[in-house]
C-alpha cells in the first residue's frame, strides 16, 4: 500500500483545510509517511492537560482521529472527504505531559470504508498509553475536496452533494 | 438505582473540580438527574464547530465522556475517581450547531467497573446524532476525592495512592 | 421508522436462508417486530453454556449479531445483504441459563451504513446482561438476495456482484 | 513482558479446562508464545462456515476471544480467571475457508484490567481479515483457578468467591 502524498503535501493540505486543529500553535504535526501508515506528533501544552498534569481524554481522541484521517488521506489523496463513523478507544495509562507520538496504520482501505489502528506512546518512553481503532466512510469517487479561502478562514466543501452515509 | 447527588451538588462539584470543562463559559451543563441516568446539555459555540458548521468529533466525544462520568458520580457520590478505560463511539449524523442533549444511562455499576450508554441528540430535533458506550474503572473504596485550590486553579487528588488500574 | 416485514415473513426468510443459525433446534426465534426494533429470544441449551453453567461469550455475540441483522432486514426488506463490519460488545453480568431476550433497536439506517444497539436480558429477571452496538454495511441498492437449495443446504448469493465494502 | 507458561503448558491447561472450545476436534490450537504475545491457529471446518463458504462472524469472535485470553494466561499464569468485559471487533474481509492465524498482543497488563489486540489473517495470504481489541477483568490476586473432573467433564472454579467485577 503506497502513499500518494508526501509529508510536505499533507502538511500544506491540513494547514489550509483544518486551521483550528492543525494551525501553527495547535501542537499537532505530521512526522512521517510510509507504506500503509503515518506518524504524527503532539506537543501537549497546558490546554491539553487535565488537572494532575496528564493529557486529557479528548486530546488523545483528537490525536487518534487526526492521525487515522491523515493516514487515509495520505493513501487516497485529497480527492474525497473521509468521515469518522466509529472509534473504539482504550485509555491504557495516564500519559505524562510532553510529546506524544501516534502511529496510524491502515487495516483496510476499501471503496466505501477504511479502518485504521492507532497506537499512541510517549516520545521518550515508548510505552503505548492509548490505542484506538477507527472506521471512516469514504464518499463515492468523483467527490472532490476543495478549499476556498473566505475572509482569511478556510472552509472545505465536497463538490458531489451525495450524502456519504 | 437511586442517585445520591442532586443536580445542584453535581454542578458545584464539577465547577470546582473541572473548571476547564465545566466552567461558566464551557457550554456544558447538568440538566437533570434520575434513577440510573443523567441528562447534560451542551450549547455548541464557535469553538465546538468544524468548518461547514457541524459540531466536531472531539466535542461530541467530550460531551459523551462528561455525561457518562457525571452519571456514575451521581450514583456513587464524590468519594472516588472513575477513570475512562474504553469508549466506543458512533457518529451517526453530522449535528447542526445549537444545543445538544446527552442522556447517559448506567448499564452496569459494579465494584470495579461501570458501563454507561450515552445518546446525543439535537434539542429541537430529537434525532440521535451520536451514540457511545463507555467503561470506567472505579478505584478501591476508601479512595477519597478532594479538591485543593492552588493559585486559583483547582486540582484533584485521590488520597488512596493505589493505581486504580 | 416502519418495518416492512412481519414476524412470520422474517421467520420464513431466516429458516430458509440461515438454517444453521435459525433452524428449529437452534434455540433462536423472532419474537416481535416494531417501529425501529425487533425482539429475539434464545433458549440457551447445553451447547450454549460455558463450564459453570453461564451462557458463553460467542453465544451472546451470535444473539446480538443475529438480532441486529434481523432488525435491519425487517426495515429494509429481503432485497439486500447487510454485512457486519463492526461490533462493540460489553459483557456486564454472567447470564444464567434459561431464555435470553434481545431487543435490537436501529440507531441509524442510512443508504450505506446501518447502526443497531442490542440489549440482552434474562427473560425472568430483566437485568441487562450484555449490550452491543453493531455497524452493518448495506450493499448498493439493486442487489437482490436470493436463496437456492443445493443438496438440501441453502446458500445465498447477491445478484449484484459489486463488493459491498 | 515475559511469558510464564510454555506452549505445552498452555495446551494442557486449555484441553483440561475448556474441552468444548479446545478439544482435539475443535480446530483451535496454540501455535507459539512470545514476549507479550501468543499465536493461535484455527483450521476452519464445515461448522465454522457460513453459506457461501466464508468463516462465520461468531467463529472469528471466538478465535479472537480465545487468543486474547490465552495471551493473558500465558503472562500471568493459571492462577486467576480473566473475564472478557468488552470486545470491539472489525470484520475487514470475508475470510475464505482454510487455516486462520490469530496473533494476540498484550497492550496493557494491569492489576485489574488487561487489554489485548488480535489480528487474524489467512495462513497462506497474510492479509488481515479481522481485527479485535478486547478488555479482560482480572480477579483479585489470591484467586486460584482449579479444575475438577466431574463425570468426565471438567469444570473450573475460582476459590476466591469475590465477584471479579
Amino acid at each position: 500500500m503506497q502513499p500518494v502524498m508526501t509529508v510536505e503535501a499533507l502538511r500544506e493540505f491540513l494547514r489550509d483545510g483544518f486551521p483550528q486543529v492543525m494551525g501553527p500553535d495547535s501542537g499537532f504535526s505530521v512526522d512521517r509517511v510510509g507504506e500503509g501508515f503515518v506518524v504524527m506528533k503532539l506537543l501537549a501544552a497546558e490546554r491539553h492537560l487535565r488537572p494532575g498534569g496528564t493529557v486529557s481524554g479528548p486530546t488523545l481522541f483528537t490525536l487518534a482521529d487526526v492521525a487515522a484521517y491523515v493516514a487515509i488521506l495520505a493513501h487516497i489523496g485529497p480527492v474525497a472527504l473521509a468521515v469518522t463513523t466509529n472509534m473504539s478507544i482504550n485509555f491504557l495509562i495516564k500519559p505524562p505531559p510532553g510529546t506524544l507520538v501516534a502511529k496510524a496504520s491502515i487495516l483496510k482501505l476499501g471503496k466505501r470504508l477504511a479502518v485504521c489502528e492507532v497506537a499512541i506512546a510517549g516520545e521518550d518512553d515508548g510505552t503505548t498509553v492509548c490505542h484506538a481503532v477507527a472506521t471512516y466512510s469514504i464518499p463515492p469517487s468523483g467527490s472532490n475536496l476543495t478549499f476556498e479561502s473566505r475572509s482569511g478562514e478556510a472552509s472545505y466543501q465536497v463538490s458531489n452533494s451525495k450524502n456519504p452515509l
